[in-house]
Protein backbone atom coordinates (compact mmCIF):
# COMPACT_ATOMS: atom_id res chain seq x y z
CA UNK A 1 0.00 0.00 0.00
CA UNK A 2 0.89 3.45 -0.66
CA UNK A 3 -0.82 5.31 2.37
CA UNK A 4 -2.65 4.12 5.29
CA UNK A 5 -4.78 6.58 7.81
CA UNK A 6 -5.03 5.94 10.81
CA UNK A 7 -7.31 7.51 12.99
CA UNK A 8 -6.87 7.63 16.87
CA UNK A 9 -3.52 6.75 17.71
CA UNK A 10 -3.28 5.49 21.63
CA UNK A 11 -2.13 1.93 22.38
CA UNK A 12 -3.81 0.23 19.58
CA UNK A 13 -3.52 2.56 16.78
CA UNK A 14 0.62 3.55 17.68
CA UNK A 15 1.20 -0.18 17.91
CA UNK A 16 -0.49 -0.54 14.60
CA UNK A 17 1.66 2.24 13.39
CA UNK A 18 4.67 0.56 14.67
CA UNK A 19 4.03 -2.63 13.10
CA UNK A 20 3.55 -1.47 9.59
CA UNK A 21 6.45 0.37 9.60
CA UNK A 22 8.28 -2.54 11.02
CA UNK A 23 6.67 -4.49 8.27
CA UNK A 24 7.16 -1.90 5.51
CA UNK A 25 3.31 -2.29 4.50
CA UNK A 26 2.90 0.88 3.72
CA UNK A 27 4.67 4.07 2.24
CA UNK A 28 3.48 6.65 3.99
CA UNK A 29 1.27 6.37 7.92
CA UNK A 30 -1.13 9.19 8.62
CA UNK A 31 -2.44 9.80 11.87
CA UNK A 32 -5.42 11.69 13.01
CA UNK A 33 -5.43 12.30 17.01
CA UNK A 34 -7.85 14.53 18.53
CA UNK A 35 -5.83 14.66 21.93
CA UNK A 36 -3.23 17.38 21.97
CA UNK A 37 -1.45 15.48 24.70
CA UNK A 38 -1.26 12.57 22.71
CA UNK A 39 -0.34 14.56 19.71
CA UNK A 40 2.82 15.62 21.92
CA UNK A 41 3.54 12.15 22.89
CA UNK A 42 3.97 10.71 19.60
CA UNK A 43 6.30 13.63 18.36
CA UNK A 44 8.14 13.35 21.22
CA UNK A 45 8.42 9.47 20.69
CA UNK A 46 8.79 10.26 16.99
CA UNK A 47 6.47 7.51 16.04
CA UNK A 48 6.85 7.03 11.97
CA UNK A 49 3.92 9.20 10.60
CA UNK A 50 2.60 12.30 9.76
CA UNK A 51 -0.02 13.74 12.06
CA UNK A 52 -2.90 15.52 9.93
CA UNK A 53 -5.23 18.11 11.47
CA UNK A 54 -7.75 17.73 8.66
CA UNK A 55 -9.22 15.01 6.11
CA UNK A 56 -9.55 16.91 3.32
CA UNK A 57 -6.56 16.68 1.62
CA UNK A 58 -5.61 13.42 2.87
CA UNK A 59 -8.31 11.11 2.74
CA UNK A 60 -8.96 11.19 -1.15
CA UNK A 61 -5.35 9.99 -1.30
CA UNK A 62 -5.27 6.87 1.30
CA UNK A 63 -5.77 3.18 0.05
CA UNK A 64 -7.14 2.00 4.18
CA UNK A 65 -8.25 3.81 6.54
CA UNK A 66 -8.28 2.23 10.29
CA UNK A 67 -10.48 3.14 13.06
CA UNK A 68 -8.84 3.21 16.10
CA UNK A 69 -10.84 5.65 18.64
CA UNK A 70 -13.74 4.61 21.02
CA UNK A 71 -16.24 3.62 19.10
CA UNK A 72 -18.56 6.01 20.62
CA UNK A 73 -16.32 8.67 18.10
CA UNK A 74 -17.20 6.53 14.83
CA UNK A 75 -19.85 8.82 13.75
CA UNK A 76 -18.84 12.14 14.56
CA UNK A 77 -15.62 11.49 12.48
CA UNK A 78 -17.80 9.42 9.13
CA UNK A 79 -20.01 12.46 8.86
CA UNK A 80 -16.34 14.36 8.44
CA UNK A 81 -15.18 12.29 6.26
CA UNK A 82 -17.71 10.45 4.11
CA UNK A 83 -18.16 12.95 1.50
CA UNK A 84 -13.78 12.86 0.83
CA UNK A 85 -14.39 8.82 0.64
CA UNK A 86 -13.22 7.39 -2.86
CA UNK A 87 -14.92 4.05 -4.08
CA UNK A 88 -12.66 0.96 -3.30
CA UNK A 89 -11.47 2.84 -0.24
CA UNK A 90 -10.45 -0.26 2.22
CA UNK A 91 -11.53 1.14 5.82
CA UNK A 92 -11.86 -0.92 9.18
CA UNK A 93 -11.79 -0.62 12.89
CA UNK A 94 -10.49 -2.32 15.60
CA UNK A 95 -13.19 -1.88 18.51
CA UNK A 96 -14.35 -4.75 20.57
CA UNK A 97 -18.08 -4.93 19.77
CA UNK A 98 -20.30 -5.19 16.23
CA UNK A 99 -23.44 -5.50 15.40
CA UNK A 100 -24.18 -1.64 16.88
CA UNK A 101 -21.54 -0.46 15.12
CA UNK A 102 -22.01 -2.32 12.02
CA UNK A 103 -25.90 -0.56 12.46
CA UNK A 104 -24.34 2.48 12.58
CA UNK A 105 -22.64 2.48 9.60
CA UNK A 106 -25.28 1.60 6.94
CA UNK A 107 -27.05 4.24 8.22
CA UNK A 108 -24.11 7.02 8.26
CA UNK A 109 -21.50 6.00 5.83
CA UNK A 110 -21.48 6.77 2.04
CA UNK A 111 -23.44 4.55 0.12
CA UNK A 112 -21.09 1.88 -2.17
CA UNK A 113 -18.03 2.33 0.74
CA UNK A 114 -17.25 -0.92 2.31
CA UNK A 115 -16.59 -0.69 6.01
CA UNK A 116 -14.84 -4.41 7.58
CA UNK A 117 -14.68 -4.97 10.63
CA UNK A 118 -11.39 -6.05 12.68
CA UNK A 119 -11.24 -6.99 16.55
CA UNK A 120 -7.52 -7.90 17.32
CA UNK A 121 -8.05 -9.86 20.75
CA UNK A 122 -4.89 -7.80 22.57
CA UNK A 123 -4.38 -5.05 24.31
CA UNK A 124 -3.45 -3.82 28.43
CA UNK A 125 -5.18 -1.80 31.01
CA UNK A 126 -2.97 1.04 29.86
CA UNK A 127 -3.97 3.37 27.07
CA UNK A 128 -1.71 6.26 25.11
CA UNK A 129 0.62 6.19 22.36
CA UNK A 130 3.42 5.27 24.50
CA UNK A 131 2.42 2.00 25.31
CA UNK A 132 2.42 0.63 21.94
CA UNK A 133 4.22 -1.69 20.76
CA UNK A 134 4.86 -3.18 16.99
CA UNK A 135 4.80 -6.88 18.53
CA UNK A 136 1.11 -6.11 20.34
CA UNK A 137 -0.27 -8.26 17.50
CA UNK A 138 1.98 -11.05 17.19
CA UNK A 139 0.23 -14.58 18.00
CA UNK A 140 -3.03 -12.72 18.84
CA UNK A 141 -6.26 -13.80 17.38
CA UNK A 142 -7.68 -11.25 14.96
CA UNK A 143 -11.22 -11.44 14.22
CA UNK A 144 -12.48 -10.61 11.06
CA UNK A 145 -16.29 -9.70 10.49
CA UNK A 146 -18.10 -11.28 7.23
CA UNK A 147 -22.00 -10.74 6.86
CA UNK A 148 -23.91 -11.41 4.09
CA UNK A 149 -22.81 -7.83 1.97
CA UNK A 150 -19.40 -7.96 2.87
CA UNK A 151 -16.71 -7.09 0.09
CA UNK A 152 -15.06 -10.39 -0.67
CA UNK A 153 -11.78 -8.65 -1.45
CA UNK A 154 -11.26 -6.03 1.47
CA UNK A 155 -11.77 -9.21 3.88
CA UNK A 156 -8.88 -11.23 2.16
CA UNK A 157 -6.90 -8.04 1.48
CA UNK A 158 -7.36 -6.99 5.50
CA UNK A 159 -7.01 -10.86 6.00
CA UNK A 160 -3.62 -10.39 4.58
CA UNK A 161 -2.80 -7.03 6.89
CA UNK A 162 -3.24 -9.09 9.61
CA UNK A 163 -1.28 -11.85 8.98
CA UNK A 164 1.62 -9.86 8.17
CA UNK A 165 1.77 -8.15 11.37
CA UNK A 166 1.69 -11.26 13.05
CA UNK A 167 -1.98 -12.30 14.01
CA UNK A 168 -3.82 -15.14 13.56
CA UNK A 169 -7.09 -15.39 11.83
CA UNK A 170 -10.94 -16.01 12.48
CA UNK A 171 -13.88 -15.05 10.18
CA UNK A 172 -17.61 -14.64 11.72
CA UNK A 173 -20.25 -13.23 11.97
CA UNK A 174 -20.74 -9.55 13.99
CA UNK A 175 -23.63 -11.32 15.83
CA UNK A 176 -21.78 -14.78 16.64
CA UNK A 177 -18.54 -12.25 17.65
CA UNK A 178 -20.45 -10.15 20.04
CA UNK A 179 -22.42 -13.19 21.77
CA UNK A 180 -18.86 -14.74 22.72
CA UNK A 181 -16.78 -11.34 23.62
CA UNK A 182 -19.70 -10.73 25.82
CA UNK A 183 -18.63 -13.82 27.79
CA UNK A 184 -14.98 -13.97 27.16
CA UNK A 185 -13.54 -10.40 27.48
CA UNK A 186 -16.85 -7.72 28.04
CA UNK A 187 -18.47 -9.64 31.39
CA UNK A 188 -15.01 -10.15 32.92
CA UNK A 189 -14.08 -6.48 32.75
CA UNK A 190 -17.77 -5.72 34.00
CA UNK A 191 -17.33 -8.10 36.53
CA UNK A 192 -13.46 -6.64 37.56
CA UNK A 193 -14.71 -3.31 37.93
CA UNK A 194 -18.16 -4.27 40.20
CA UNK A 195 -15.76 -6.12 42.63
CA UNK A 196 -13.37 -3.25 42.80
CA UNK A 197 -16.45 -0.81 43.58
CA UNK A 198 -17.85 -3.38 45.93
CA UNK A 199 -14.63 -3.49 48.14
CA UNK A 200 -14.19 0.55 48.08
CA UNK A 201 -18.17 0.93 49.03
CA UNK A 202 -17.25 -2.07 51.70
CA UNK A 203 -14.15 0.00 53.06
CA UNK A 204 -15.96 2.94 53.20
CA UNK A 205 -18.95 1.64 55.23
CA UNK A 206 -16.46 -0.82 57.59
CA UNK A 207 -14.19 2.39 58.04
CA UNK A 208 -11.14 0.58 58.35
CA UNK A 209 -8.27 0.09 55.48
CA UNK A 210 -8.10 -3.01 53.37
CA UNK A 211 -7.23 -2.17 49.75
CA UNK A 212 -3.49 -2.71 51.21
CA UNK A 213 -4.51 -6.42 52.28
CA UNK A 214 -5.56 -6.89 48.22
CA UNK A 215 -2.39 -9.26 47.55
CA UNK A 216 -5.01 -12.02 48.07
CA UNK A 217 -6.90 -11.67 44.88
CA UNK A 218 -8.57 -8.39 44.54
CA UNK A 219 -5.50 -7.07 43.55
CA UNK A 220 -5.38 -8.71 40.00
CA UNK A 221 -9.11 -7.65 39.47
CA UNK A 222 -8.36 -4.26 40.45
CA UNK A 223 -5.67 -3.81 36.86
CA UNK A 224 -8.05 -4.94 34.38
CA UNK A 225 -10.64 -2.62 36.26
CA UNK A 226 -8.11 0.09 35.59
CA UNK A 227 -8.80 -0.02 31.65
CA UNK A 228 -9.92 3.17 29.71
CA UNK A 229 -13.42 4.10 31.03
CA UNK A 230 -14.77 5.69 27.48
CA UNK A 231 -13.75 2.82 25.97
CA UNK A 232 -15.51 0.48 28.17
CA UNK A 233 -18.56 2.48 28.24
CA UNK A 234 -18.96 2.07 24.68
CA UNK A 235 -18.56 -1.46 24.79
CA UNK A 236 -20.86 -1.95 27.61
CA UNK A 237 -23.45 0.31 25.53
CA UNK A 238 -23.06 -1.37 22.23
CA UNK A 239 -22.89 -4.86 23.59
CA UNK A 240 -25.46 -3.83 25.53
CA UNK A 241 -28.11 -6.83 25.17
CA UNK A 242 -25.50 -9.82 25.25
CA UNK A 243 -24.20 -8.36 28.18
CA UNK A 244 -27.26 -8.25 29.82
CA UNK A 245 -28.10 -11.75 29.40
CA UNK A 246 -24.30 -12.97 30.39
CA UNK A 247 -24.83 -10.66 33.73
CA UNK A 248 -28.21 -12.56 34.22
CA UNK A 249 -26.20 -15.76 33.88
CA UNK A 250 -23.87 -15.18 36.38
CA UNK A 251 -25.88 -13.73 39.17
CA UNK A 252 -27.94 -17.20 38.48
CA UNK A 253 -24.63 -19.21 39.29
CA UNK A 254 -23.97 -16.82 41.99
CA UNK A 255 -26.59 -17.32 43.96
CA UNK A 256 -26.88 -21.12 43.75
CA UNK A 257 -22.80 -20.69 45.04
CA UNK A 258 -24.11 -18.79 47.93
CA UNK A 259 -26.67 -21.40 48.66
CA UNK A 260 -23.77 -24.17 48.92
CA UNK A 261 -21.82 -22.06 51.15
CA UNK A 262 -25.51 -21.23 52.77
CA UNK A 263 -26.07 -24.92 53.51
CA UNK A 264 -22.05 -26.18 53.09
CA UNK A 265 -23.35 -28.25 50.14
CA UNK A 266 -20.25 -30.34 50.09
CA UNK A 267 -20.68 -32.31 46.95
CA UNK A 268 -22.26 -29.64 44.63
CA UNK A 269 -19.18 -26.62 45.67
CA UNK A 270 -16.25 -29.54 45.27
CA UNK A 271 -17.96 -30.68 42.13
CA UNK A 272 -17.87 -26.48 40.58
CA UNK A 273 -14.34 -26.18 41.90
CA UNK A 274 -12.90 -28.90 40.13
CA UNK A 275 -15.00 -28.11 36.73
CA UNK A 276 -13.29 -24.62 36.78
CA UNK A 277 -9.97 -26.01 37.28
CA UNK A 278 -10.63 -27.98 33.97
CA UNK A 279 -11.42 -24.82 32.42
CA UNK A 280 -7.87 -23.82 32.98
CA UNK A 281 -6.13 -26.42 31.65
CA UNK A 282 -7.92 -26.53 28.46
CA UNK A 283 -6.56 -22.23 28.22
CA UNK A 284 -3.50 -23.13 28.67
CA UNK A 285 -3.21 -25.79 26.46
CA UNK A 286 -4.98 -23.56 23.72
CA UNK A 287 -1.94 -21.55 24.43
CA UNK A 288 -4.23 -18.75 25.51
CA UNK A 289 -2.18 -18.44 28.97
CA UNK A 290 1.49 -19.84 30.01
CA UNK A 291 1.76 -22.56 32.59
CA UNK A 292 3.69 -20.70 34.79
CA UNK A 293 2.25 -20.30 38.78
CA UNK A 294 2.07 -16.93 39.13
CA UNK A 295 2.62 -15.73 42.75
CA UNK A 296 1.69 -12.02 42.31
CA UNK A 297 4.25 -9.23 40.23
CA UNK A 298 7.37 -8.18 42.14
CA UNK B 1 14.04 -23.27 68.20
CA UNK B 2 15.40 -26.73 68.72
CA UNK B 3 12.20 -28.56 66.63
CA UNK B 4 9.61 -27.34 64.67
CA UNK B 5 6.73 -29.99 63.34
CA UNK B 6 5.20 -28.94 59.66
CA UNK B 7 1.79 -30.69 59.67
CA UNK B 8 1.05 -30.84 55.87
CA UNK B 9 3.99 -30.11 53.36
CA UNK B 10 1.92 -28.59 50.38
CA UNK B 11 3.09 -25.06 48.78
CA UNK B 12 2.73 -23.07 52.17
CA UNK B 13 4.49 -26.22 54.66
CA UNK B 14 7.17 -26.78 52.39
CA UNK B 15 7.64 -23.06 51.73
CA UNK B 16 8.18 -22.37 55.69
CA UNK B 17 10.47 -25.60 55.46
CA UNK B 18 12.81 -23.85 53.35
CA UNK B 19 12.60 -20.31 54.64
CA UNK B 20 13.34 -22.18 58.26
CA UNK B 21 16.04 -23.72 57.18
CA UNK B 22 17.62 -20.65 55.08
CA UNK B 23 17.68 -18.50 58.20
CA UNK B 24 18.31 -21.35 60.18
CA UNK B 25 15.40 -20.86 62.67
CA UNK B 26 15.42 -24.17 63.89
CA UNK B 27 17.54 -27.57 64.74
CA UNK B 28 15.06 -29.37 63.19
CA UNK B 29 11.98 -29.62 61.29
CA UNK B 30 9.75 -32.16 61.55
CA UNK B 31 7.24 -33.17 58.80
CA UNK B 32 4.14 -34.37 58.78
CA UNK B 33 2.23 -35.39 55.61
CA UNK B 34 -1.22 -37.41 55.11
CA UNK B 35 -0.23 -37.65 50.97
CA UNK B 36 1.95 -40.04 49.40
CA UNK B 37 2.17 -38.79 46.59
CA UNK B 38 3.52 -35.76 47.98
CA UNK B 39 5.85 -37.44 50.32
CA UNK B 40 7.23 -39.12 47.43
CA UNK B 41 8.12 -35.60 46.17
CA UNK B 42 9.61 -34.42 49.54
CA UNK B 43 11.96 -37.15 49.43
CA UNK B 44 13.18 -36.41 45.81
CA UNK B 45 13.38 -33.14 46.57
CA UNK B 46 15.12 -33.71 49.47
CA UNK B 47 13.54 -31.03 51.54
CA UNK B 48 15.88 -30.30 54.59
CA UNK B 49 13.25 -31.90 57.05
CA UNK B 50 12.56 -35.34 58.69
CA UNK B 51 9.14 -36.60 57.49
CA UNK B 52 7.14 -38.80 60.76
CA UNK B 53 4.30 -41.02 60.43
CA UNK B 54 3.33 -40.49 64.07
CA UNK B 55 2.94 -37.70 66.75
CA UNK B 56 3.52 -39.83 69.56
CA UNK B 57 7.10 -39.98 70.11
CA UNK B 58 7.81 -36.02 68.00
CA UNK B 59 4.91 -34.12 69.43
CA UNK B 60 6.44 -33.79 73.16
CA UNK B 61 9.78 -32.71 71.76
CA UNK B 62 8.60 -30.28 69.52
CA UNK B 63 8.82 -25.96 70.53
CA UNK B 64 6.59 -25.23 67.64
CA UNK B 65 4.11 -26.41 65.50
CA UNK B 66 2.73 -24.75 62.60
CA UNK B 67 -0.53 -26.71 61.01
CA UNK B 68 -0.33 -25.92 56.95
CA UNK B 69 -3.53 -28.25 56.07
CA UNK B 70 -6.61 -27.28 55.23
CA UNK B 71 -9.14 -26.07 58.07
CA UNK B 72 -10.94 -28.97 57.25
CA UNK B 73 -8.16 -31.23 59.11
CA UNK B 74 -7.73 -29.28 61.92
CA UNK B 75 -10.16 -31.10 63.96
CA UNK B 76 -8.98 -34.94 63.31
CA UNK B 77 -5.31 -33.99 63.93
CA UNK B 78 -6.16 -32.11 67.50
CA UNK B 79 -7.67 -35.04 68.54
CA UNK B 80 -5.16 -37.12 67.45
CA UNK B 81 -2.12 -34.89 68.94
CA UNK B 82 -3.92 -33.50 72.21
CA UNK B 83 -2.65 -35.94 74.64
CA UNK B 84 0.98 -35.07 73.45
CA UNK B 85 0.90 -31.64 73.90
CA UNK B 86 3.15 -30.33 76.66
CA UNK B 87 2.15 -27.08 78.53
CA UNK B 88 4.17 -23.80 76.51
CA UNK B 89 4.41 -25.50 73.05
CA UNK B 90 3.49 -22.72 70.82
CA UNK B 91 0.82 -23.74 67.98
CA UNK B 92 0.50 -21.69 65.00
CA UNK B 93 -1.94 -22.69 61.94
CA UNK B 94 -1.62 -20.50 58.52
CA UNK B 95 -5.77 -20.99 57.13
CA UNK B 96 -7.23 -18.02 55.52
CA UNK B 97 -10.69 -17.55 58.10
CA UNK B 98 -10.15 -17.42 61.47
CA UNK B 99 -13.50 -17.27 63.84
CA UNK B 100 -15.01 -20.48 63.11
CA UNK B 101 -11.50 -22.32 63.59
CA UNK B 102 -10.63 -20.18 66.74
CA UNK B 103 -14.01 -22.09 67.93
CA UNK B 104 -13.37 -25.26 66.68
CA UNK B 105 -10.18 -25.32 69.25
CA UNK B 106 -11.91 -23.73 71.90
CA UNK B 107 -13.93 -26.80 71.99
CA UNK B 108 -11.70 -29.08 70.82
CA UNK B 109 -7.90 -28.52 72.53
CA UNK B 110 -6.69 -29.47 75.53
CA UNK B 111 -7.27 -26.83 78.21
CA UNK B 112 -4.41 -24.68 79.15
CA UNK B 113 -2.41 -25.21 75.54
CA UNK B 114 -2.07 -21.63 73.22
CA UNK B 115 -3.42 -21.58 70.10
CA UNK B 116 -1.91 -18.56 68.01
CA UNK B 117 -3.53 -18.09 64.42
CA UNK B 118 -1.51 -16.16 61.73
CA UNK B 119 -2.27 -16.33 58.05
CA UNK B 120 0.45 -14.96 55.75
CA UNK B 121 -1.41 -13.32 52.99
CA UNK B 122 0.84 -14.97 49.88
CA UNK B 123 0.00 -18.11 47.79
CA UNK B 124 -0.54 -19.50 44.26
CA UNK B 125 -3.24 -21.22 42.09
CA UNK B 126 -1.20 -23.59 42.58
CA UNK B 127 -0.26 -26.15 45.16
CA UNK B 128 2.18 -29.17 46.40
CA UNK B 129 5.46 -29.22 47.57
CA UNK B 130 7.42 -28.81 44.42
CA UNK B 131 6.45 -25.37 44.31
CA UNK B 132 7.04 -23.81 47.65
CA UNK B 133 9.97 -21.09 47.47
CA UNK B 134 11.86 -19.52 50.85
CA UNK B 135 10.92 -16.20 49.70
CA UNK B 136 7.60 -16.82 49.42
CA UNK B 137 6.87 -14.46 52.44
CA UNK B 138 9.11 -11.94 52.12
CA UNK B 139 7.57 -8.16 52.16
CA UNK B 140 4.38 -9.41 52.42
CA UNK B 141 1.63 -9.30 55.10
CA UNK B 142 1.38 -11.83 57.80
CA UNK B 143 -1.88 -11.35 59.91
CA UNK B 144 -1.45 -12.12 63.90
CA UNK B 145 -4.41 -12.95 65.67
CA UNK B 146 -4.74 -11.44 69.16
CA UNK B 147 -7.93 -12.17 71.14
CA UNK B 148 -8.78 -11.21 74.98
CA UNK B 149 -7.75 -14.73 76.31
CA UNK B 150 -4.28 -14.70 73.18
CA UNK B 151 -1.08 -15.49 74.57
CA UNK B 152 1.14 -12.55 74.25
CA UNK B 153 4.21 -14.72 74.61
CA UNK B 154 3.58 -16.55 72.03
CA UNK B 155 2.56 -13.62 70.00
CA UNK B 156 5.82 -11.64 70.57
CA UNK B 157 7.52 -15.50 69.54
CA UNK B 158 5.69 -15.69 66.34
CA UNK B 159 5.78 -12.08 65.34
CA UNK B 160 9.23 -12.71 65.42
CA UNK B 161 9.43 -15.87 63.37
CA UNK B 162 7.51 -14.29 60.72
CA UNK B 163 9.72 -10.69 60.66
CA UNK B 164 12.67 -13.68 60.74
CA UNK B 165 10.97 -15.08 57.18
CA UNK B 166 10.90 -11.75 55.23
CA UNK B 167 7.09 -11.09 56.28
CA UNK B 168 5.23 -7.42 57.25
CA UNK B 169 3.35 -8.31 60.45
CA UNK B 170 -0.17 -6.82 61.30
CA UNK B 171 -2.19 -7.67 64.51
CA UNK B 172 -5.90 -7.68 64.61
CA UNK B 173 -8.65 -10.03 65.58
CA UNK B 174 -10.55 -12.28 63.90
CA UNK B 175 -13.42 -11.17 63.66
CA UNK B 176 -11.55 -8.25 61.58
CA UNK B 177 -9.73 -10.37 60.20
CA UNK B 178 -12.58 -12.45 58.45
CA UNK B 179 -14.04 -9.44 57.42
CA UNK B 180 -11.87 -7.70 55.43
CA UNK B 181 -10.41 -10.91 53.98
CA UNK B 182 -13.97 -11.54 53.11
CA UNK B 183 -13.78 -8.62 50.23
CA UNK B 184 -9.96 -8.65 49.50
CA UNK B 185 -9.31 -12.59 48.97
CA UNK B 186 -12.37 -14.75 49.70
CA UNK B 187 -15.07 -12.93 47.37
CA UNK B 188 -12.45 -12.30 44.11
CA UNK B 189 -12.07 -16.36 44.32
CA UNK B 190 -15.64 -16.78 44.65
CA UNK B 191 -15.93 -14.30 41.80
CA UNK B 192 -13.50 -15.74 39.48
CA UNK B 193 -14.83 -19.64 39.95
CA UNK B 194 -18.34 -18.30 39.32
CA UNK B 195 -16.73 -16.36 36.22
CA UNK B 196 -15.42 -19.56 34.85
CA UNK B 197 -18.26 -21.13 35.61
CA UNK B 198 -20.90 -19.07 33.62
CA UNK B 199 -18.63 -18.94 30.64
CA UNK B 200 -18.37 -22.76 30.67
CA UNK B 201 -22.22 -22.94 30.58
CA UNK B 202 -22.49 -20.25 28.30
CA UNK B 203 -20.39 -23.04 25.93
CA UNK B 204 -22.43 -25.57 26.29
CA UNK B 205 -25.64 -23.72 25.49
CA UNK B 206 -24.13 -21.97 22.36
CA UNK B 207 -22.54 -24.65 21.23
CA UNK B 208 -19.45 -22.80 19.87
CA UNK B 209 -16.01 -22.96 21.44
CA UNK B 210 -14.79 -19.46 22.92
CA UNK B 211 -12.22 -20.48 25.33
CA UNK B 212 -9.55 -20.43 23.06
CA UNK B 213 -10.58 -16.49 22.55
CA UNK B 214 -10.09 -16.08 26.49
CA UNK B 215 -7.23 -13.38 26.02
CA UNK B 216 -9.89 -10.63 26.40
CA UNK B 217 -10.15 -11.10 30.38
CA UNK B 218 -11.27 -14.73 31.07
CA UNK B 219 -8.02 -15.94 30.63
CA UNK B 220 -6.89 -13.76 34.25
CA UNK B 221 -9.79 -15.80 35.81
CA UNK B 222 -9.17 -18.38 35.16
CA UNK B 223 -6.01 -18.94 36.94
CA UNK B 224 -6.93 -17.37 40.35
CA UNK B 225 -10.21 -20.12 39.59
CA UNK B 226 -7.42 -23.09 39.44
CA UNK B 227 -7.28 -23.03 42.79
CA UNK B 228 -6.92 -25.99 45.24
CA UNK B 229 -10.57 -26.87 45.48
CA UNK B 230 -10.08 -27.96 48.86
CA UNK B 231 -8.69 -25.47 50.33
CA UNK B 232 -11.16 -23.12 48.94
CA UNK B 233 -14.59 -25.10 49.76
CA UNK B 234 -13.05 -24.64 53.10
CA UNK B 235 -12.67 -20.75 53.15
CA UNK B 236 -15.93 -21.06 51.65
CA UNK B 237 -17.63 -22.93 54.79
CA UNK B 238 -15.51 -21.11 57.72
CA UNK B 239 -15.76 -17.36 56.72
CA UNK B 240 -19.95 -18.31 55.26
CA UNK B 241 -21.33 -15.16 56.58
CA UNK B 242 -19.01 -12.74 56.12
CA UNK B 243 -18.90 -14.30 52.25
CA UNK B 244 -22.62 -14.26 52.19
CA UNK B 245 -22.57 -10.70 53.13
CA UNK B 246 -20.66 -9.58 50.11
CA UNK B 247 -21.92 -11.58 47.63
CA UNK B 248 -25.16 -9.81 48.34
CA UNK B 249 -23.57 -6.74 48.22
CA UNK B 250 -21.52 -7.53 45.11
CA UNK B 251 -25.10 -8.85 43.60
CA UNK B 252 -26.80 -5.63 44.68
CA UNK B 253 -23.88 -3.60 42.55
CA UNK B 254 -23.65 -5.55 40.05
CA UNK B 255 -27.87 -5.27 39.11
CA UNK B 256 -26.82 -1.16 39.35
CA UNK B 257 -24.41 -2.08 36.98
CA UNK B 258 -26.75 -3.46 34.33
CA UNK B 259 -29.40 -0.83 35.06
CA UNK B 260 -27.04 1.85 33.87
CA UNK B 261 -26.32 -0.58 30.79
CA UNK B 262 -29.77 -1.08 30.37
CA UNK B 263 -31.13 3.04 30.81
CA UNK B 264 -26.97 4.02 28.90
CA UNK B 265 -26.57 6.22 31.93
CA UNK B 266 -23.50 7.42 30.84
CA UNK B 267 -22.86 9.91 34.26
CA UNK B 268 -23.31 7.06 36.45
CA UNK B 269 -21.28 4.16 34.68
CA UNK B 270 -18.12 6.91 33.42
CA UNK B 271 -18.12 7.61 37.47
CA UNK B 272 -18.18 3.95 38.41
CA UNK B 273 -15.45 3.26 36.17
CA UNK B 274 -13.41 6.08 37.15
CA UNK B 275 -13.59 5.44 40.59
CA UNK B 276 -12.45 1.93 40.81
CA UNK B 277 -9.47 3.02 38.47
CA UNK B 278 -8.48 5.22 41.72
CA UNK B 279 -8.30 2.10 43.76
CA UNK B 280 -5.68 1.00 41.18
CA UNK B 281 -3.58 3.52 41.98
CA UNK B 282 -3.83 3.36 45.14
CA UNK B 283 -3.03 -0.74 45.20
CA UNK B 284 0.25 -0.11 43.13
CA UNK B 285 0.92 2.89 46.49
CA UNK B 286 0.56 0.45 48.31
CA UNK B 287 3.53 -1.90 47.09
CA UNK B 288 0.76 -4.87 46.75
CA UNK B 289 1.22 -4.50 42.68
CA UNK B 290 3.74 -3.25 40.40
CA UNK B 291 2.79 0.01 38.00
CA UNK B 292 4.01 -2.13 34.82
CA UNK B 293 1.00 -2.45 32.45
CA UNK B 294 0.06 -6.25 31.57
CA UNK B 295 0.03 -7.65 28.07
CA UNK B 296 -0.88 -11.39 28.84
CA UNK B 297 2.05 -13.85 29.57
CA UNK B 298 3.87 -15.28 26.75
Amino acid sequence: MKNILIIGCGLIGSSLLRAIEKKKISKNVFVYEKSKKNILKIKKLKLPCVIISDFKNIVPKVDMIIFCTPMSEYEKIILRINKYLKPNIIITDVGSSKESSLKLLKEKLKKDISWTSSHPITGSEVSGPEFGDSNLFYKKWCILIKEKNSNKKHLIILSKFWKKIGSKIVIMNSKKHDSIFSITSHLPHLIAYNLVKTATDFEKKKKYALIKFSAGGLRDFSRIAASNEIMWRDIFFNNQSNIIKVIDLFIQNLKAFKKDIEYKNNKSIIRKLVETKKVRKKIIKLKQDINKPDFGRN
